[in-house]
């Protein structure tokens, strides 16, 4: 009989590249049990990023796990743009993913917060929530059910800069600036939080040795990434002048953590997020300790970078431990 | 006959236990002839500091160099809280100075900005302005005069944070704080700037061994110096845990850049202040060199702390050259 998973998990996502690696690496990892995907707008419109959602539990075999459909705009603020120059105008590297795999496949009938606390209520102290995109889903879960941050076992989120700077300003990372009033929400709230910002994400890439090696994997999972790697491959090499098919490893982190804590370091600051100005959505850390009352976030800031590559090909190009 | 001064200069201060040492610094230094003094509000009210800028010149025996009394309040917001708990009652460690020492001292008849806008207009690519304060007669001299900015020479400033925390907030160093509307109009004028921030400032300290070297060289500058270094001694015991009586050296390292440039190290970014919300007062740098269109500030990083207080000591303790 395996051991239990030790980690059971709602991934709120906005699917999306790096998404679609971490939720795949999540689905291979026997550590982690997946009890539900939420969607948001982000990479996308949220019609997009949860279609992808269903569509990458198909591909994987998994349509016994839920998907609940949640945000299509932030709190506050009207939509502002999507990440199709990121991830492809099908937000999933132009796979050609225009349609569902599964034409039956449905989202269960709540909203991706009512699902969020419906989960963590029925099963206090159980539940992990891994959001890797706008922090909507879980700003409205804190609204309609303040009890869900005593009640989750833990957050743990990509998003925010702590020290390093933003990749859509000087100074905010995509998904805190995508919904900065939901981001301040959710970091002044009582649970405890691990952020996966660019500090870390930024240090972990995955370049061509890997993809090409999960490209030849015959691994549908390994095929599957590395096709819909190319788009976002030419993307960071445009953008961030980054060679040999390099791109930064940001969701995946995520799941690498839960997996194994110990290959990340960080530090713990109390966190607030500016909504508007030319600070908007970045994630201001008191460093000296001295001026935030609200709870400290553990900013990972480094991490190991071959150890998360060795469990990503381990895991995802059917490659045996070595 | 002796060289002629390298720089000729505005010191635009709120002295200040530390604008004092700059400014002492510069009257001891035949690399560098003061124009003028111009006043403003920040280390305490502007008439504080004015009286402050008058005493200092009198006990240096220099009431040749004019005092332009300048702003009391900010360009657009009120009057915030001023930093007597930093710099004392008399904004001069208390070292008792509630009057004018020479009554028969006044300023020159014209603001601090026309001050400037005249003598930079007089003397076109000379003059180089030393802006150790909130950045208010700065920015109305650009107002009063928008040719001032290609017509100084450069400006070599205390203020910002590029990387390091803020004194103030998380994110903002007091100078900026004071005034980001201003500061937001100096970054973004044509003009070379140099910034000594919290960056380089925090890492250059002067402890006990320099204060009472100063204390015991019979030498009237490093005496009252040392005098007046006391209460801020105590506050940088007390809010940052310096220990054997350091304390930073902000202001003088404005003076130190003009004197030996090669003691620093920089870099170059553009810069945007944010004047509301949590990151008011924040300079923005823009690491990426992506997002921002002004001219590129040099952001000093990192400096020779033993090569700057050999300078200090020198100059201010009748130290002979080692």
């Amino acid at each position: 009989m395996p051991a239990p998973a030790q980690h059971r998990i709602i991934f709120d996502t906005d699917p999306g590249v790096d998404d679609a690696m971490a939720l795949l690496l999540a689905l291979r990892s026997p550590e982690i049990d997946v009890v539900g995907l939420t969607t948001v707008f982000g990479n996308s419109t949220v019609d997009v990023t949860t279609r992808n959602a269903l569509n990458l539990l198909a591909l994987a075999g998994r349509t016994d796990i839920p998907v609940a459909r949640g945000a299509g705009c932030p709190l506050v603020m009207p939509l502002g743009g999507t990440g199709e120059w990121v991830h492809g105008d099908d937000a999933m590297g132009n796979v050609g993913w225009h349609a569902q795999l599964d034409p039956a496949q449905r989202p269960v009938d709540k909203h991706a917060a009512e699902f969020i606390v419906e989960q963590v209520m029925a099963h206090p102290g159980e539940i992990t929530l891994v959001p890797v995109a706008p922090l909507t889903n879980l700003a409205l879960a804190l609204r309609l059910e303040p009890r869900v941050a005593r009640n989750v076992r833990q957050v743990v989120m990509m998003g925010g800069a702590a020290l390093s700077p933003g990749n859509v300003s000087p100074v905010a990372e995509a998904n805190i600036y995508g919904d900065p009033h939901a981001a301040d929400i959710v970091f002044a709230a009582e649970w405890p939080i691990v952020m996966a910002g660019l500090d870390l994400t930024e240090s972990m890439h995955a370049d061509n040795r890997i993809w090409h090696l999960l490209r030849d994997s015959g691994d549908p999972f390994g095929v599957f990434l590395a096709r819909a790697v190319g788009f976002y491959q030419s993307f960071h090499a445009t953008w961030y002048g980054l060679e040999n098919g390099a791109t930064y490893m940001h969701d995946p982190c995520t799941i690498a953590y839960l997996i194994d804590p110990t290959l990340f370091e960080g530090e713990d600051w109390a966190i607030t997020v500016p909504v508007e100005g030319p600070a908007k959505g970045a994630t201001i850390v008191d460093r000296r300790g001295k001026f935030y009352k609200t709870p400290k976030v553990h900013c990972l800031l480094k991490g190991d970078e071959t150890g998360l590559l060795r469990l990503f090909q381990q895991r995802l190009a059917k490659i045996p431990p070595q």
